[in-house]
């Protein structure tokens, strides 16, 4: 009994770990369909979101089944419902790779704005951060999930300078205007990417300690404490 | 212990509701900051942030020791993981209130584009999916999550229309370009609040039927399986 469950937790780390090579290849590719202009790239990344999908379903379905036979407590109980979560922004995360893909769909009929060079830097930053919370949670590295949150800053603030690029090149040239719109929407794409490698940092943070570090609570739970005894 | 663990449960229903009351609350404000130009609104939605993610944290472990301790089955189970998963949409859908709040604080420093009419038409449709869908919930009213489910096209189509109207005002004078993309953002904010919403709405159905709908998964096995007989 003892042995199995190990097997299927097993299955579950695999699984995700499946699932977050398929949704960080997506990103990969739809970033290359827009640097090289191939529109085959895009479709391949249309293609690979059923898969994306159903495994976010193969996962919910083994949890749902791990807590209902196993009564996991603990670790194992915090692993069960961390997976879950993760399961759900992996999803989302192939969900924005589709996304980048229709925008890039439709650029590749305008003629390109300028070489890309700041973008693809974006993505690789946000999948290194899919990939290393992924290898976090199956090594439950606490001090490697810290690092993938530390580096949600640097891809934030890339952002910000994009988004102005684009923004001051809209101004100076109206004729970029649908070309820098859809740089910009990329943009906040490959941004919500790395918010869910965070959100699964946080995850990881919590299987290992047993407590959130989500919206820095503790600080939150202390300021509260101490405004009630002021009062 | 039966009787305590309803109570548990209703304490879980009541707290969703609560931060659903607030999430929708705080994308009215954002919302009213932008159509009345008042900063002041923009900023209650702020400080209305950290209550949101207060309860998200109180959910998610009240989840968790109903899990350890009461080791559910079935639709109890069924009932403590859409909570979760229904209390994280939420945390987003008050993440993306702040993201349109901090755009309506930047446009309130330029004179307003043109009087806002669809964009609070968008916020409306995508309050009212948040709305429907957790009254779905308490009441595991599987036709009312269907119909949250169905709303959320309409807002795709209105939220396209009010982007291709954007994008023609910014190619027509130069000079709205900044303002016409702060819009834009927040169309698609409300789109993705919206989103969230159908997230909730097939919650419910999972949580009533005891199987999801995600994703279509039932026709995907299908083809899956008839791809594999062809074989």
């Amino acid at each position: 009994m003892e042995r199995q469950f190990d097997e299927e937790l097993n299955d579950l780390n695999e699984k995700l770990l499946h699932m977050a090579r398929l949704a960080e290849e997506s990103v990969a590719k739809a970033i290359q369909s827009l640097k090289s202009r191939d529109e085959d790239l895009a479709q391949e990344v249309f293609e690979r979101e059923t898969d994306v999908n159903l495994l976010e379903i193969d996962i919910d379905e083994l949890c749902m089944r791990l807590l209902a036979l196993r009564q996991p407590v603990a670790s194992d109980l915090r692993f069960i419902t961390s997976a879950m979560k993760i399961g759900s922004d992996l999803e989302r995360v192939g969900d924005l790779a589709v996304n980048i893909a229709e925008v890039s769909v439709d650029l590749l009929k305008i003629p390109p704005l300028k070489p890309l060079l700041d973008l693809p830097r974006l993505a690789s930053l946000a999948q290194g951060m899919i990939k290393d919370s992924l290898n976090a949670f199956v090594n439950r590295d606490e001090k490697l999930a810290r690092a993938v949150c530390e580096r949600d800053d640097e891809v934030d603030s890339l952002n910000d300078q994009i988004f102005r690029e684009l923004l001051t090149y809209m101004m100076n040239d109206p004729s970029t205007i649908d070309r820098a719109v859809g740089l910009i929407l990329i943009g906040r794409h490959l941004e919500r990417i790395a918010d869910h490698a965070t959100n699964i940092g946080e995850d990881v943070i919590y299987l290992v300690l047993g407590k959130t570090i989500k919206h820095h609570i503790e600080e939150i739970r202390r300021e509260a404490a101490l405004k009630t005894e002021q009062k």
